[in-house]
């Protein structure tokens, strides 16, 4: 705090005013001094006794969507992880504030933080927010992130073993005598990246060349999924398997190729991720890596209700299986 | 105003202050002249344009669970009309509070309000609040209501044709021979309630007596579904068909009667209510009638919205139909 102190040239007894919004301290110097506290990567007790002393009993779901600002909350995988997180949020007596976050601004984590609308934060996925998220996390302790593990990361994350999954659906598709391998997903996120990561691996250890052509961008909303396999199909570029890195992406890969007249698995397997409740009811059934989204979001709440008692809790990484149904 | 003045025994500027909020008036008498405007259902103007200048850019989802304590936010219904109402609301750039209220305590609703967490609120399903809604609606105008149209409403509700919906699916039933029609639903709910007057009316037009055995309590979790529909097959009482106030009963229906050896449609025939996508991907694939959500959370939001600008809206009922698969 005299570090702060020092930085802002004001006294310790005005930086432990202004981090409990005192109102003795005017607005803007009450501003500055915590700018500088979160610069710096402070406060974290300060701010956590604040909450603990004048709570709102509300944890705030934050989903950034800097990579993909038309992805819907009724998105089939975060309506189910979303319910899952609800129910834990709510069997604790909390509310829940959803804010979706499509075009996320500079600041504008440490910024919701400061409006104190919620005691802690959870954010669905990374997007490419790791920087925001961590500026954040620096000064601020009740803050969990679902998603990948990431070197440098100053947050807590609870998240599936995105590169051993995607190692072990393409390891399947390889045993099942598979070699034109196409990637299908969103490769500008940590989790994603991670996928393709796998893939790399799984191909590389089996001694096969990466193709770039069969690494296709697709959003999770499925549809330029589909328009990227027809793209293959029309180009002439031949292959016998997708490993889409999401359900959903997969299953638009599959009507792409029920549209052009192609079999699955006969001519071509298909493997997803996530293991939506969708996936045992697509046509072929689909085989997929099973993501255990009801206790990852245990695990978040759990971790967060920790870090309001101003627990520090590690990140976890939650292991995945496949799930082996009709499409390979 | 001036009646709230003479209630109070103030004048009116310092009604018309103590309901913008001021701090000349002390707190505790700011609270009782709020109060008084309540309980005589005045003040819709004031409230909206103080909300309206003092946004907090959030709309409250709450469902009371005053019927049922330990339904999920995780129910399928629930989260499907959720994911809707959510894209629609995050569209208009708000976010969405979700309050889950297991055991209302009475005047929840007006202590909600008065918290000013949201400037609107959908309550989802008027549970056993009917009063508690009519309260709060008199004094707070952005306020819709997923639910039945009752009488002596003062609020806007937007749902689906109860009553309309049971009798076109017990019709079904009548005219593909069935006689012994099983009810099973929570009657306590006014939206359940209409639907067993739907039963009842298709019942009578038919000259068939209502049979009270057949009519059988069935929580929205299912699981007492199950448990109803063993126990009429233990108890030796003969049926024939099972309207089902929910797709997710039906479902508990369905697997009760196939662990008991009953084959759907050939020995009784099964009809659901709500048509969310499990329904389609039961086995056998369940009939229902189908309730428009996506439409329904449409309409809500925007009556919402309008309701923020001060605006009175109708309430809104929605046609419904039945969707034919393999149950029936």
């Amino acid at each position: 705090m005299t570090d702060i102190a020092r930085l802002a040239g004001v006294s310790t007894s005005t930086v432990s005013r202004a981090l409990a919004e005192s109102p003795l301290i005017p607005a803007t110097t009450r501003r500055q001094i915590q700018q500088i506290a979160i610069d710096h990567g402070y406060v974290i007790d300060q701010r956590g006794q604040r909450l603990r002393s004048n709570r709102t009993r509300t944890i705030c779901v934050a989903i950034p969507l800097g990579h993909e600002a038309d992805q819907l909350i009724s998105d089939p995988f975060f309506l189910q992880l979303f319910g899952h997180l609800a129910d834990e949020i709510s069997a604790r007596h909390y509310d829940v504030l959803l804010s979706r976050i499509p075009s996320p601004a500079p600041g504008w984590l440490v910024r919701h933080v400061q409006s104190q609308k919620a005691d802690g934060y959870i954010i669905v996925g990374q997007s490419n927010q790791h920087e925001e998220i961590n500026a954040a996390a620096r000064a601020f302790l009740p803050l969990v992130v679902w998603g990948a593990h990431l070197p440098e990361q100053a947050y807590c994350s609870v998240g599936s073993d995105n590169v051993g999954g995607a190692r072990a659906a393409v390891d399947a598709l390889l045993q099942a005598g598979r070699r034109r391998i196409v990637f299908l997903g969103a490769t500008a996120l940590p989790e994603i990246q991670m996928r393709l990561r796998g893939y790399m691996n799984a191909l590389e250890r089996a001694g096969i060349p990466v193709d770039e052509d069969l690494i296709q961008p697709a959003h999770f909303t499925g549809d330029t999924a589909l328009a990227a396999v027809q793209g293959l199909i029309a180009r002439g570029i031949a292959f016998d398997a997708v490993f889409a890195a999401s359900d959903v992406i997969a299953l638009g890969a599959l009507r792409a190729l029920q549209t052009s007249g192609v079999q699955v698995p006969t001519d071509v397997s298909v493997i997803g991720f996530d293991d939506l409740d969708l996936a045992e009811h697509s046509h072929p059934r689909l085989t997929t890596v099973r993501q255990d989204l009801k206790h990852g979001a245990a695990a978040l709440v759990e971790f967060l209700f920790r870090r309001l008692e101003g627990e520090e809790t590690p990140s976890a990484t939650l292991p995945v299986r496949i799930v082996r149904r009709d499409s390979l």
